[in-house]
């Protein structure tokens, strides 16, 4: 039986970044294509028959009876320099469970990659399941472009098929990922919730103008609202014990001397209800307002995606939880496994995270600790 | 004779973004190059033989005697979406200014358009000038790279020369330049001064981390010390009556969801004095390390370029102003009459910017006042 750690090492080369040693695995980029061809050369080594549904995810099959199906995977898309844990562990450890469990029975197992779970590329996380759950138009997902361009119909090679009668045949789906903060202090945890959260596009508007020459009486400066509103986000999430960032800007022109036009930023905002969410939100628009009639800007508030809480099936958290003797936590990230648990009971697994650190070159899992995670996933697959 | 809107409207669509209504003309790029051919052709209508100095700059000479020679002229390449005034209007008004003159005397009139004055593409302003006057090394401007990575001396198809001879036989240097704050009522005024200014590169750096997991007390969030800089930047200036701006930033790994590792802004500050002027950069340096310290992030500060005061030639102002009846007026902005002038004599002409909206497809001048422009400038070259 092929060890963890060899079945890790495979994977580990594929779209890394030399200098950053951070992953640049972006859906259907040849990186990620490079992944997938290794989850099919896995499956065939297994027997296990390979379907693709239409939306870019793959299910491996372990077992081809009539009855109703387990689904447990995750994805092999990163965020831009991610970790090498986010997403694969949970596809590396479905296989390796797998191995572990005894000849296929009348209820099959599905090893499942999904699609653009980051939304790194296009824009929407978690576009794969929210297809095949029919969360999400086809069209509209089909349209969605990256950064250059391209449309998802383009980088799939065809328009998504969205919701097949795929889920009707599945009767639970399980998701191992490490765990992103420092919840955790022994090896295995079982998910109850994920915070509701979303995206939010800050456009500042300003007038574009010489840096040196324009009077700062005369000018106005987007990048200075953004700057306050940045602070402030910071600070009302303090205040409500919730979570908000701008990771992402973008300017125009973006010139060493010009007070810009145009400062975009997005705002990655997330809370333990959905009540504490809005509330953040509005504050952090009310101040921004206040602070753009100061310079002069103006501010518009977008609403990108806004994924609302989940809560894990309380049976299967409660049965996982006591076979595996594994404290329960919730997650503020955003999981296929949210999107799914809409459709049939769902839980997660996590594995425990020694710094905590997520999206980033520096996450990292112990050997022991994914190995104690392939064997909690086995337990609960059985 | 050719007119002004004429030869105006002929330059007018090279390099417009049809979208923004600016300009993209960076150095050596399709635009700019256009705009030299049609510099060429002017040239060539005149009669004036076109001499290229080995840096990127052209000279188009009026008279061929060997008397010392004034050199008059400005800059084809814009800021990212700039205007169309800034620059052009030197080299336009150059040219109608010499046919305005009688037939050429010993004393031969050069005008000449400078490479690479705003820096835009490889981040040194007034690259041509500084070469021609031997402010830069040719080995140190050969290697700039852009964006891209393409170096000057690839765009420039050879190794730049650096200062060659013909300075030597040049006696004045006078600039005619839209005016670009609001500090001028008539049409056309005479500079006496540049402000000190630079550029300030901060490098702010912390760790990259999941932005929906990482708990707001576990993070080292460089953007928050860069947001609280560009608002600690513009309260010193205005304390100081200098001017500092933060128009370009560069974020690693700018995702949505991701705490970033960098954020790069730029420091753009100019002041009255050289004192004032480090006062503020070092005041901005230091108030940033403070926040550095409160977030867990550092922060660095790198010089990437200043300018020290430069005051233009005393007579030829006074004698310029008493001419034309015109007020005098220092520039907070660099220019290649800055660069040149600690080598000849120089003065620059300002036309009237009635916004004093520059850097910005907003910038505008009458053609009145353009007309204005060039009986000035003909009337100091005479």
């Amino acid at each position: 039986m092929i060890s963890f750690r060899e079945l890790w090492g495979q994977l580990a080369p594929i779209g890394r970044d030399p200098d950053s040693g951070g992953y640049l695995r972006y859906a259907w980029t040849p990186a990620e294509l490079a992944c997938r061809e290794w989850f099919r050369a896995q499956a065939d080594a297994r027997d296990m028959p390979v379907e693709e549904d239409g939306n870019g995810n793959l299910i491996a099959w372990y077992g081809t009876g009539s009855g109703p199906a387990v689904l447990t995977g995750s994805h092999f898309d990163s965020v831009p320099h991610g970790g090498a844990y986010d997403g694969p562990l949970g596809i590396v450890s479905a296989f390796l469970a797998v191995d572990r469990l005894p000849r296929p029975t009348d209820r099959p197992i599905g090893v499942v990659a999904f699609a653009e779970e980051e939304g790194a590329r296009f824009g929407v996380p978690c576009l794969g399941s929210r297809l095949l759950t029919g969360a999400i138009e086809p069209a509209r997902a089909a349209a969605l472009t990256d950064r250059d361009g391209v449309t998802v119909e383009a980088a799939l090679g065809a328009r998504p098929t969205g919701a097949t009668g795929l889920l009707d045949r599945v009767e639970r789906y399980v998701e191992l990922h490490i765990e992103q903060g420092r919840m955790l202090e022994v090896p295995v945890g079982v998910g109850t919730a994920i915070w509701p959260h979303g995206r939010w596009r800050l456009d500042f508007t300003g007038e574009a103008n010489h840096a040196g020459t324009t009077r700062m009486a005369d000018r106005h400066d987007p990048m200075l609202t953004y700057a306050y509103t940045v602070l402030a986000a910071n600070k009302e999430a303090r205040l409500r014990g919730a979570h908000a960032t701008v990771g992402r800007v973008y300017v125009e022109p973006n010139a060493t001397n010009a007070v810009p036009a145009l400062v975009r930023g997005w705002l990655d905002a997330r809370a333990a209800d959905a009540q504490t969410l809005s509330g953040l939100v509005e504050a952090v628009h009310k101040r921004a307002a206040e602070r753009a009639a100061r310079d002069g800007t103006a501010v518009t508030l977008t609403e990108e995606s806004v994924s609302p809480v989940v809560d894990f099936d309380g049976v299967l958290v409660d049965r996982c939880a006591g076979l595996l003797d594994a404290p329960v936590l919730p997650t503020a990230a955003g999981h296929d496994a949210g999107v799914l648990s809409a459709h049939v009971p769902t839980v997660m697994l996590f594995v425990r995270n020694p710094t905590g650190i997520s999206h980033s070159p520096a996450e990292h899992a112990t050997d022991e600790d994914c190995e104690a995670g392939i064997e909690a996933l086995a337990a609960v697959l059985a």
